[in-house]
């Protein structure tokens, strides 16, 4: 059976210049880039290489570009670093109600110790609000933390809005960006963006999981969440991963050129869209203007888990909410104003540059085979 | 030119079975361990089985075991997350002033926050004494931490006597035991050790870099460090570095029985000594006693960073002090009462169970001509 994998933002398959990349990083260069010998220095040596494309690949300088160990490490690093940075300045946080579970989890802990965050929600047309933003930005507004991309719809959000909501209220607040899901998507530029701190991650654009970056702008003086030899330019300890980091770079490396991707992801998403909502049983959740990499259905009267293990039967491969919500009930699309029947029937479907229309043509007929050989949940 | 690799406390070459599980999780069972489908159940079962295995060597429950990114993390892992459960109980915090940067640098963070923290200093006999351990931990202490073997000269520490002074105090401290340096060296077993949290780093023993873990002994609650989708039992969030949690696993499978290759290695570090001490123009730093697989050594007169290049040259590759702190004059060698010359002197040779016999006798031979052939400092 042939297997389709529609679940790339959950994580994607690691192309094969990475692989070898992290191979020869075991096999070969697999000195501490800390010692001073020479098998130090030709580790360094692809730690910075690695650096450079990333750099490159984010409009950002090499100094401004360290290596964790995933988006969750540099989303913590950066959130937590932040606010120790700025914690006499003001106690206000500002970030969404849709944002990855490493933000939310974050800022909670953050509100625990008493600093006071704000949420920002979709309005009923689905989408933050500017005045809303405006608003909840003070001058004692020490940090705002917005995706670049939702996780789980595609949603595209202002994070512009926030730099200029910023510098209008006189605040201190950096501004902090989890681009995870649409670094290697959207053309990002971290100076132009006019963010302080962006997070990325390996594993969401074919490099092997465990690795992650946080660009962090010159000048930006956030405290290290790890403490130690001081590696990372003192902003990250411990010994670099060379075969994971060097894998990110060869993934960064093979990255197509973004807008052209773009405009054939688009292509394949309407399409994908078309013959899904042709079959009747299908209701699209994703908006107009979305990442076209990610599309998020309903199929009333079947639960997420039941059309999961379903389409897997057939060899499709597909997501019910984000994986690191592990099949709860998604509060994100209850954030976007969804009935709980449409939430418990969601699936995302996510694509990458290896899916085609063929995939979305079996998705499509799949589904229509669901609801025929499936029973409909009382949801 | 034959390469010989002295430098195996600063990292590993990784072993073939430990490159060959990477590759499998980067190449085929690349799923993401959280994903509802079969992809995410075979990188769970695999990352199941690699924690299994490490239990196993540590001689705890698979329960008690949770992956991070590296020894760093898990060490800032359990003594922030250990501070920030018992906090309330206490006020102060017990360490070694040797101990790794990674743990140094953590509790002088908490110092800033407030916390007293008392170094505990090598006697003038250059042992970590047992009165001083009693006198330092009374009721209010809440974190002992201690590494298991020292990674500059190999000097094993009187962490059993710590839990022996945690009862007697009637203290409600945690113990914490960094034993990234005796991991694998060692027959360690938790449960029997008594410490609440054990340390220990994938790259020291012939896994790549990028993955560490932390035993965390069952009913103790800490507080993770890294928040947000609640992977590794929401001890730690970020995506499972599948790639390299496998490989950690078969290292550690792979892994010769420990106090066979104990004895081994104490013949060759015994050798070692032996040639290295007959060319007349080396010290020995380390104490009989240590762990066999680190040997410091001095060659007064001559400049560390010298003596590596020089070696370097004859394709021998030692280390200056620990990798971590990447040159620096080592406060280790100095707690332990050396004379600054010799510390500025001061080589660590560090031993895998591939050297042999000859590459002490080339590693003598090259010092030898290194004093013959450098002109001395003025040190």
């Amino acid at each position: 059976m042939r297997e389709i994998y529609l679940d790339n933002s959950s994580t994607t398959k690691p192309c094969e210049n990475a692989v070898k990349a992290a191979e020869i990083a075991m096999r070969s260069n697999w000195g501490n880039p800390s010692s001073l010998h020479s098998l130090g220095f030709h580790a360094e040596q692809t730690v910075n290489q690695a650096r450079e494309t990333l750099a490159k690949a984010l409009g950002a300088k090499k100094s401004e570009i360290i290596f964790t160990s995933c988006g969750t490490e540099s989303n913590n690093t950066a959130i937590t670093g932040a606010v120790n940075l700025l914690k006499k300045r003001g106690n206000r946080i500002v970030t969404t109600a849709i944002e990855h579970p490493s933000v939310l989890n974050t800022v909670k802990h953050l509100a625990e110790q008493g600093f006071e965050v704000i949420y920002l929600h979709p309005d009923k047309s689905g989408v933050i609000n500017r005045d809303d933003i405006y608003a909840a930005i003070n001058e004692k507004t020490i940090l705002v933390s917005m995706m670049y991309v939702n996780n789980e719809t595609g949603y595209i959000l202002p994070i512009n809005e926030c730099r200029r909501a910023i510098r209008a209220a006189g605040s201190p607040a950096l501004l902090h960006c989890d681009a995870v899901q649409a670094f290697g998507k959207l053309p990002i530029k971290a100076e132009s963006l006019g963010v302080d701190l962006l997070s990325v991650s390996g594993h969401k654009i074919h490099a092997p999981k465990g690795i992650g970056a946080l660009y962090i702008k010159s000048g930006v003086h956030i405290k290290p969440l790890l403490l130690g030899g001081g590696q990372e330019n003192g902003m990250r300890s411990g010994t670099e991963s060379v075969p994971l980091i060097s894998a990110f770079g060869a993934a960064v490396e093979e990255l197509p050129d973004i807008n052209k991707q773009l405009n054939d992801m688009q292509s394949l998403c309407d399409y994908a869209k078309n013959v899904l909502i042709k079959t009747g049983v299908v209701i699209v959740n994703s908006k107009e203007g979305s990442l076209p990499y990610i599309l998020n259905i309903s199929v009333p009267g079947y639960r997420s888990e039941t059309l999961l293990h379903f389409l897997e039967s057939k060899g499709i491969f597909v997501s019910s909410g984000s994986a690191c919500s592990k099949g709860k009930g998604s509060y994100v699309l209850s954030e976007f104003g969804l009935k709980q029947s449409l939430v418990d029937s969601a699936l995302r479907i996510s694509f990458s540059r290896y899916n085609t229309k063929a995939d979305a043509d079996e998705l499509a007929a799949a589904l229509l085979l669901a609801t025929k050989s499936l029973r409909r949940s009382d949801i």
